[in-house]
């Protein structure tokens, strides 16, 4: 352990005091964004146009990243580590490009992602009354079906059958507020350029999550739109001439996925003694089984690499935030922050008859989900094969179509399916070997958590060894034929009931128990959540109106703040490193191994430029890709991770020591120019 | 999980109504032993004799389990889990003993068991008087020194040199109470008699603890002294004639590890959110490694299965004991029963003068400790590498035997070094690969958690990777051979400071890192802990007196319950299962698979014979191979197991559902003669 408790400021906590104090706290909502505290805090305001700008420049990935268009020709800016699946999927055992890096020198070389959605946010709108009318007075089923019926409804007439456009009902501050999130949806992304993943990920594993660093965490997309290169001049972000220095206000534009800065005290105890722990042990377990079998082979390494690097990135993230909550200080503030409000719930009569039990009733459906969450979450899963999940998706699907809208699961509504679409034909390469490993581990986890005597265990594996039932269905399926796929896709009822494909028959026989056990959670549990943190929003907006920012939902937030160093261990840490630091850190073995183009060009290098910047903007998982911004809209950075002592920033935002971590835009155009050569992009990107 | 939370009657809370309810609870030694108890609930009461009895035919497997003679020519009745290191290490690529299992048809095919050491308890004294006035008044490095002393000096006198006798000052009641524990220590043990693992873990993790079982975990060793059988005719248990049935009156003598019954809630706090996560998150991730290790062919798998086997069954004991704590009941009884007694200590003027801050202090300490813990574990360690291992005992014993006793590291003091000698001079084989494995691992983590700039990482790893560093160590080390370590073992601390031997140089390199680490350790948290704990013991003997018996210490205790059924999940659970039973449940596929064996005997089987038994017995890890023993004092069971909801027994006892699982002693008796036709034993255990 490197750092000591951090003084963490919660949200709840700080919102009497907002304006008092320069705290660069908050991930805020496009369309209620304080400009007035960034002018007390750096002495500028950002005005709608700007906002608007940023929004519109600014990029979702739809499987869990953040991105920017940056330059006229739809290039998209984003992580190495946010386009990794898609640059794993165009290698193959004789074309590694996550080892060697890609770039398409000319526009017709660059390859197309089988599975990459992009999303630009178009518009936001209001729905609350819309919602909670829908939804007033009911509980249980009823209110599940509700709440089902009324967002498939919203969505649908959003998006009126259009592909190209995906509408999301966002739930802000745990149902307090409902907006509807209107975005440009593209499927057509083609590889542009990535680095060799030995610099992507410079350090590995041992520096995730550490300042100093030193990493071109960098990748470029391009979208396309009736396969020619989109044109995005009306909005992109151009690459800032001069590298931010510390001091320097810096804007991030993103995604972050998920805070629970609002959440109660009963909530941050589940996570800490159920949800955290048991999926941190399970995810242990995997990570020892693809290390070593990585270990045995380079073909082996090369198809587990992309899993493997998903895994370790999310266990130290999760023991990150694991450490913040066992941590007494965290929970006890939160105790305290709800202590008053609760008091002032109290005191005031209709208040209290309101919302007063919306607390205890919490806590109540939380300790009893604590018996029911294992069974929950074993039923209803994918085994961890994409064979299955795409069996599971194909059985469902025909059923589900048949339906309205409104009665649907949720992501087989038809604002949702062009999606699910894409995932199903997706040409991604799927590895027999690798998925025989992985749904092994997920039988013979479910036989350990439900025990080997459960009907549903009995149901899935019968007198089979969890080996032996993987290795069957996925030697026998067809489903890694896209042509099949497409055919079930748009097969009825009976024709998915007659397949005798193995997968299909197997997913078809556990479907109806997965079905009723997520049913069963979503009418009982999840309508009493739903419910009670309606009311608890709503009893913190009468007393504290809504002065603060809602918790992070995967939609787009700006936060502020400015470069800048903090202390570690009683030192400064400076928060800009250079090239030259890079060649010192590096020891020749990996982790700590500079790709050999890197070494080739290090006479010709300026090390003095900057590499990557810390700056104290607020963020969390999801914004990986975001751009770094100046007042002048201009990129100066991009996003890609945050210090270790930014983990516990789920729970709380710690302005002395919690950073962001970012690639400075000098050092894109350094090597791109320099190290790649890449001619034609740092063209494109402005000198 | 299967189970709902269970109401646990912690010991100090049930203190003040000991005698009202017939409790079965607790884990009695053998000097203050609770007749009384017994006879009022059961109606008979153990005098003098049958206790001394019990006491010199119990025995302990000092690398962690209990023991039992059962025959007059030193025959050992104990688990195969328990001699599963002695089984593996006998075996090769070509005759795996842990597969086929072994039987010595005559005395001459009895086979050594290299690193076996069995213990015998011939005295119990009291020593608190010379131990507390040795360590009263004192504090931090003083106090260390002191209890290190009197511990050396109490134990020396005890041996007198003589390496047939172990003496251990066994601190119970967290220091309220010091007792010197002499016994007759073994070494020449042999391997007699083990089934397949196939049936001595039949139902393998998937049913470990669970009830109903079917496992034949059992293995016979016989004690040799002077190269003949032991003559153990003086105290040994006789097989009983019949099965004990539900009701009967069972106690068990054994050697239960560890509880926590006592301990405040502050050191729950610890395990629950510092030592029970972080263990468990590594050694998911070994697992995880180790099974995929094992896929990759026999004879890794053959290798790394003694080592894999004890991972899974810890992993299991420490979730369950993780769920226990993460359960809100738990602690918040703890709380109560804690307040109630620091009420009393400060209702008293001296009480509160000399004990009230007891608690507090061990609060204190524990929250610096979970800053430096990680240190602490990661320095002074033993990489997960036996050769490592015997590096650090080499280089260390050179120079701790040119010291008296008193000064000595505990390990090394003269009534120690017997066992520590042993274990160095095992014959027992090392494999290279799998060391190579494990001790990458090892250095993985280091590096995971202390950082990489971290300067005792950068001592161990130099530029190194974690690979080649356990490879260049392991493949350049010649201390697989017991003739250089027989050598270093008696050599002084020139030769060894000469040695070019990588490893010894290596542990030499590191060695004062670990000790200083060690030490400071020792001097303050340590130091702190002991004299608080000293405190809060003698606190509560001052108001509660000695009517309770002391936290486990891995010494003789006997407990006393029944055969007992238990509810799980609203049905009832019968307490006994029958052959018939393990054949029915037989899938032919392993864990569920019977051996060849039991298949070619089924049809000579009584299928009604009991196989395995539940009782109420309190009982807890380190119990495993105790004895079922009878009012007569005779044989009914053989221990190897807890039901899983007795994994919260760490923490205290609830007998309404915590139950101890054993083979029957008849079901051994028909294995041996029909299954086995080990003619042999059968006789010697009296038909």
């Amino acid at each position: 352990m490197r750092k000591n408790a951090p003084l963490i400021t919660l949200a709840f906590a700080a919102i009497s005091s907002l304006s008092a104090a320069r705290a660069d706290e908050g991930m805020w909502t496009l369309n209620v964004f304080p400009s007035d505290r960034v002018k007390a805090a750096y002495g500028f305001a950002p005005d709608q146009a700007w906002l608007d700008h940023v929004r519109l420049s600014s990029l979702r990935l739809a499987r869990g990243c953040s991105a920017a268009f940056v330059s006229p020709q739809g290039l998209v800016q984003t992580n190495h580590h946010c386009a990794q699946g898609c640059i794993s999927q165009l290698s193959t055992a004789t074309e590694d490009l996550v080892a060697r890096g890609f770039y398409a020198a000319e526009a017709k070389d660059e390859r197309k992602c089988a599975n990459t959605e992009v999303n630009q946010l178009i518009a936001i709108t209001d729905v609350t009354s819309r919602v909670t009318e829908a939804i007033a007075g009911k509980s249980g089923k009823v209110l599940a079906d509700a709440k089902k019926a009324i967002n498939a409804t919203i969505t649908r007439e959003c998006s009126e059958g259009n592909a190209a456009i995906r509408c999301d009902v966002v739930e802000l501050y745990h149902g307090g507020i409902y907006n509807l999130y209107r975005y440009r949806r593209y499927q057509d992304v083609r590889l542009v350029f990535a680095p060799e993943m030995a610099i992507a990920f410079f350090g590995g594993d041992p520096d995730n999550f550490e300042f100093p660093r030193y990493d071109l965490d960098v990748t470029y997309l391009r979208v396309y739109a009736d396969d020619r290169q989109l044109d995005s001049s009306a909005n992109y972000l151009r690459y800032a001439k001069a590298d931010a220095r510390p001091g320097d206000l810096t804007f991030t534009s993103g995604h972050p996925g998920r805070t629970d800065r609002l959440q109660t005290v009963a909530d941050l105890e589940f996570q800490r003694d159920v949800t955290l722990p048991r999926g941190l042990f399970q995810d242990s377990e995997l990570r020892g089984i693809l290390t070593e079998f990585s270990a045995t082979g380079a073909e082996r390494a090369r198809i587990a690499k992309s899993q493997l690097f998903g895994i370790e990135n999310s266990l130290k993230a999760r023991k990150g935030r694991f450490e913040a909550l066992v941590d007494p200080a965290i929970i006890k503030a939160r105790a305290v922050s709800e202590a008053a409000l609760r008091a002032k719930v109290d005191a005031d009569p209709q208040l209290h008859e309101q919302y007063g039990p919306a607390w205890d009733n919490v806590r109540g459906a939380l300790a009893e989900y604590r018996g029911m969450r294992d069974r929950h979450d074993y039923t209803d899963q994918g085994f961890r094969s994409r064979l299955f999940g795409l069996a599971k998706t194909l059985v469902r699907r025909a059923t589900e179509v048949t339906k309205p809208d409104e009665t649907r699961l949720g992501e087989f509504t038809s604002a949702n399916y062009p999606s699910l679409r894409q995932g199903v034909l997706s040409e991604a390469p799927i590895y027999p070997e690798l998925e025989k490993l992985t749904m092994t581990f997920a039988f013979t986890k479910l036989r350990e958590v439900l025990g080997p005597d459960d009907a549903f265990v009995r149901k899935v594996l019968g007198k089979e060894t969890p080996e032996a039932l993987a290795a069957a269905l996925i030697d026998g399926t067809g489903l890694a034929d896209v042509k099949l796929r497409r055919s079930l896709l748009e097969a009825d009822e009976a024709t998915i009931a007659a397949s005798t494909d193995p997968m299909i028959v197997f997913a078809r026989r556990l479907n109806p128990d997965m079905r009723a056990v997520r049913r069963a959670y979503e009418d009982d549990i999840g309508a009493r959540l739903t419910k009670s943190y309606g009311e608890i929003a709503n009893a913190m907006f009468k007393i504290y109106g809504t002065a603060t920012y809602p918790d992070a939902t995967f939609t787009l937030r700006i936060s502020y703040g400015s470069v800048k160093g903090y202390r570690q261990d009683g030192r400064d840490v400076f928060p800009v490193t250079n090239f030259g630091g890079a060649f010192a850190r590096a020891t020749g073995a990996d982790p700590f191994r500079l790709p050999d183009s890197w070494i080739a060009a290090q006479n010709s290098l300026d090390m003095a430029q900057s590499f990557n910047i810390a700056t104290d903007n607020d963020i969390i998982g999801g914004n990986s890709g975001s751009p770094v911004i100046d007042k002048a809209g201009e990129v100066v950075g991009l996003i890609f991770d945050g210090n270790i002592q930014s983990l516990g920033g789920d729970y709380g935002y710690d302005g002395a020591e919690n950073r962001a971590v970012a690639v400075a835009v000098g050092a894109l155009r350094q090597a791109l120019a320099r190290i790649y050569r890449a001619d034609r992009i740092v063209e494109e990107l402005g000198r």
